[in-house]
């Protein structure tokens, strides 16, 4: 463990894991839920709730397909949706630094609010700070949220068996690329936009359609699919196959001029469903009549080998398929 | 409105006021309950919940009697404490600045997880991210918490009826003397430590003694007792009795000394309750017999003059108390 905080802390890769099971979980001596990742179970006189808290640092505030305003909102209830819960509600904490436009934060809460709207969940309380010039980048956003949940279903890695099927809601890497080109003025990535949106309706669907053979669901955010079904593999290991895996031409040529792997590229508006094999094309009908799963795909299966995920590659090979260390790309939520 | 944010916009006055009054309450177009002060009420299936939400910049980190950590818990566990509300969970989102010393969070997260066990409340989930050298002062903290409601208890201002008592649960202005004296190094300000703590065990013991004769209860922080009493003043207005006000001497001394209204100084570990005036000795005795409302007080009475905040001086003359502009103190809380 470094002895001091690093960027790559950040970056929801290995080194962040560690820190959060290191140096949190054990301080904060955990007797019930604490969940770190997506959100926790809160089971309060005969109603269960979810409850879920990101912030949001992302430079720079405005980039192509969004802003910090609508990542904050879309971000949580994406958390929300991974446990099939319906968003109630959320809380807005705006950390401000001195001397921004009001005309900035008035697009930021227009930008909230429009998200909201569509993810059917308002704000309903919040907290404002300001801090001193260039102390906090313009803004930072944190959203909490609470949900509801359905007790006879519960999504979880422990559901995992052998033969379920992997699949994405849709290609993969448009955030994370959407965010680095503007930030680093990369004049050859162009067209690429970030895929942020709320995901509640489209899981709603999909319970719906094949309720309890949905495994496991979650979003593949910081670290992107890489560290997401590196998580997902606690009581199976997966097997990818990179070229069933969707991505589009600008972010992958973006990707390969950078170096980086798409598989550990930042979304914002995907989830990744395990389910059972019988279901699978079910649910990929339902995803692809909704317009945020269009081209949602199968890309590839659970098997036997616990912790491990392979990824059989496009030129016929086979690698292992590890979480990032995190140091890839920061400040892209 | 100025088209800038400035610091003022943070210190729990008038400005801060007009902000969330002008700009965020109307963008985000709130239908229900939308409470930046304290914290929502949410009717879940049966279940009354509260909902708040508080982001963390004090600087420094540490301070006499406290820390960041401290507050993170105190803030928002009070924060449901004047809904008179149970808490049941709290999430914690830190943001942490590149170079910060591991040691450093560590003695954060042993002062959150002593706080939580105090006030009697969990961390069930959160989140980490990590920004560059120079853009978040070490460490920002939110903590967003969700409290069981009683529902045959309701405390709001439109409670509040002339002849009630005004209560303050000890002396005031400690935490923000505190936290500026070792900010700006002033030597001649010694001894004072902040009051920093949970509340929510004395509120418990004077709801249980004297139930709905407790019309409000608000925690005088940001801005401090003028800003609070003056948001309790909408149903009836206030008359304050300065000299029965209590105030520690160095408090008082340094006040003098910096130009400070000790009434504008925050507090974060005190509460004001507005109770039926038959019930003020009861609470009195109550609030007394509890460690962190031993020098309890009844320091005035609403009146029928809504809106109106009016202060007995010591000297025997009386003035407008107003909601301070909000520029005194930042990075308090």
């Amino acid at each position: 463990m470094a002895e001091e905080i690093k960027l790559a802390h950040g970056g929801g890769g290995t080194l962040m894991a560690d820190l959060i099971r290191r140096e949190i979980m054990p301080a904060l001596g955990s007797k019930g839920p604490l969940d770190f990742s997506d959100s926790a179970r809160l089971d309060i006189e005969g109603v269960s709730l979810a409850f879920t808290t990101d912030s949001f640092v992302v430079q720079p505030l405005f980039f192509p397909g969004g802003d910090i305003g609508r990542l904050a909102v879309c971000g949580t209830v994406n958390d929300l949706a991974t446990r099939g819960a319906r968003p109630l509600a959320l809380s807005l904490g705006f950390i401000l630094e001195e001397g921004l436009p009001i005309e900035t934060l008035r697009r930021v809460l227009q930008s909230i609010s429009r998200a909201a709207c569509e993810a059917g969940v308002e704000v309903v309380t919040g907290d404002t700070k300001v801090v001193e010039r260039g102390s906090a980048s313009g803004m930072f956003i944190n959203t909490s949220g609470i949900g509801l949940l359905r007790r006879d279903l519960d999504y979880s890695p422990a559901r995992i068996a052998p033969g379920d099927r992997l699949i994405v809601s849709g290609p993969i890497g448009d955030h994370g690329i959407a965010v680095v080109s503007v930030r680093e003025g990369l004049s050859f990535v162009s067209g690429v936009e970030s895929d942020v949106a709320p995901l509640g309706e489209m899981v709603r669907q999909a319970v719906e359609a094949v309720g309890p053979q949905i495994k496991c669901m979650k979003d593949p955010t910081r670290g992107g699919v890489a560290a997401t079904v590196n998580e997902m593999a606690q009581n199976a290991g997966f097997v990818l196959d990179e070229k069933s895996i969707p991505v589009r031409p600008a972010v992958r040529g973006a990707c390969e001029m950078l170096g980086f792997d798409p598989l550990t590229v930042a979304n914002e508006g995907k989830m990744l469903f395990v389910v059972a094999a019988q279901a699978a094309e079910r649910t990929l009908e339902v995803l692809r009549a909704n317009p945020l799963g269009v081209q949602a795909a199968i890309i590839g299966k659970a098997d036997s080998r616990k912790g491990l995920v392979r990824l059989k590659t496009s030129i016929g090979g086979e690698r292992i398929l590890e979480t990032p260390y995190g140091e890839e790309l920061p400040r892209i939520c």
